[in-house]
């Protein structure tokens, strides 16, 4: 294993992207990105990415140096068409308008459109949580998982992300794909020779598959929870597809013509402002959510982000370690 | 079994709700919701409800005729408080400025605070799709569910529902407890004393149970999903609960003193407007929605309103039929 420090893991990153061509906007958002999932233990979506954000470009299908532009759709929407870049640059540039609208109106939604995407929602719950907003996330991806009944890849792994601040603690967020686990995981066991756990995939007629491989290239991955999440995949199909104007993830696919590059899409946001709701009577009820919290926590059951923050307590001391190969993947890209 | 024919049934709920002492904006109301459920076969959100819905009239616990008051919150969200009524007609006397408030900004909230509760959210999913837009609701009911890790009751069922407008089609519409089943289903297996499937519930020291009235009385249901169903049901605890000035399922519980009397809580309905997302390309766009519909289906999947579409046309031309046992019962009701 190799440990670098989180400011080191930034540099090399850095050093990584703009050795690829990205624009400097572009560095530093998407360094900034993969350094925070590897800071807390997300290395699906760590340092790890880099080779596919590198491939994606050199496959010609993400703009390095794209300029985002912020629409005012309508007086509680703002549009982000980000021209063919990756995703936060176009979700930090259109963040201040969506604040603005979500504590003008009480709520407001964000569209990003024709974006590259590599995940890692709760990144953006953070920023809005920042600012005191409750917020909500998805994106499709490409054609990966069947519906339940089906035996086809038609949605993506479609993850969804939920934020809520809390003063004085770190905020409350969820970030999972609709899929039963992560594609990242699966690629991961692809990497190791790992078999897949059952109920992750099934093969190309539609039967259970332990094979990383087979589900990936042949098969379709499951969603979580049945018809339920199935459903629930779905609506992000809709919601931040037709709705937003954008891709779904099998028209996403067929945009990529098999290139496996990172998927291009939509994402939609959306802030909702307690302050707004509430009133002056904002604190008495927030209070009441911590007394939700407590009442998880006590009775030996965990908040869905505690992992994260206790990987991040220590990586801000110790750093991050990642595998030798990995290390050695990246130099090479460094240039 | 006795056949009903749907304004037979009607006739019928009108009736045992007049004769309980409703007013008769609540008698249409409720025997609307309670005769779509039947007529659509959710026979746990049909006739039956009736029984819980006098019941809880009886115990002190609803409103017969409560005013529910409408007050513009904020520029993108309605609040209504259904002072104590049950939540259908505060839905109806809301509903026209949550339209008006997401056609005119492209997305709006409505709360509705201090309503008693029986569910069957697709009814309210559908009147919002009949106008064109895009819902999603969610409710928290009273303490009945573990969080994944604990093993004491702490989230409601907490449904979830979404709706799609479709031209020329019925709407794409879903709405399932966040729970592995509906309440309503425990019960059902409870009167009937069928042993409840693996998975459902778990007894008073946390381990998995099949005894229905072990589940309902001494030990707590399961969410659906695992971690991620947990994390869902917790994200309507919050957004339907403290961001709305509304009671968590767990307080919803201590206010019902051990009546067993349908839940006293909020309810939050977000409504998006296709148009003005979209604009000119509206219909464009939606086209696309359809050849996902078509996708779906056309690997053998169902989509999720499908079974209750094809029992809605059957019922509409049949009538309903119920147990003569549950029929007794409700003429009984009748006076």
């Amino acid at each position: 294993m190799t440990r670098l420090s989180l400011p080191e893991a930034h540099q090399l990153a850095g050093d990584i992207l703009r050795h690829a061509g990205f624009s400097e906007a572009f560095v530093q958002a998407i360094a900034t990105t993969v350094v925070a999932g590897e800071r807390d233990g997300c290395t699906s979506h760590g340092l790890w990415r880099l080779l596919g954000i590198v491939a994606t470009l050199r496959a010609g299908k993400v703009v390095a140096d794209a300029d985002p532009e912020v629409i005012d759709q309508a007086p509680s929407i703002v549009r982000v068409d980000a021209r063919g870049g990756f995703s936060q640059l176009a979700f930090n540039v259109g963040l201040p308008l969506l604040a603005e609208k979500a504590k003008a109106n009480g709520i407001a939604a964000m569209a990003i459109n024709r974006c590259v995407h590599f995940s890692a929602l709760w990144v953006e719950m953070e920023a809005l949580t920042d600012l005191g907003l409750v917020a909500v996330a998805c994106n499709p991806t490409q054609a990966y998982v069947a519906p339940t009944g089906g035996s086809r890849p038609l949605f993506g792994t479609n993850p969804l992300a939920f934020g809520w601040p809390r003063k004085g603690s770190q905020p409350f967020i969820f970030d999972f794909a609709t899929s039963a686990v992560a594609r990242g995981e699966i690629e991961l066991h692809r990497r190791s020779g790992k078999a897949l756990p059952d109920g992750w995939g099934v093969d190309r007629v539609g039967q259970p598959s332990n094979d990383a491989t087979e589900v990936l290239d042949h098969g379709a991955m499951l969603t979580f929870g049945g018809h339920k999440g199935s459903a629930l995949s779905a609506m992000i199909e809709l919601i931040a597809g037709p709705l937003i104007g954008d891709l779904t993830s099998l028209e996403s696919s067929v945009v990529d013509e098999g290139c496996k590059a990172l998927p291009y899409h939509g994402e939609l946001i959306i802030a909702l402002d307690p302050q707004r709701f509430l009133g002056a009577a904002v604190d008495e009820h927030l209070e009441r959510a911590e007394q939700l919290f407590t009442a998880i926590q006590g009775q030996g059951a965990r908040l869905p982000s505690q992992r994260r923050y206790s990987a991040r307590a220590k990586t801000l001391q110790e750093g991050v370690e990642i595998a030798d190969s990995l290390y050695q993947d990246l130099l090479a890209l460094r240039g």
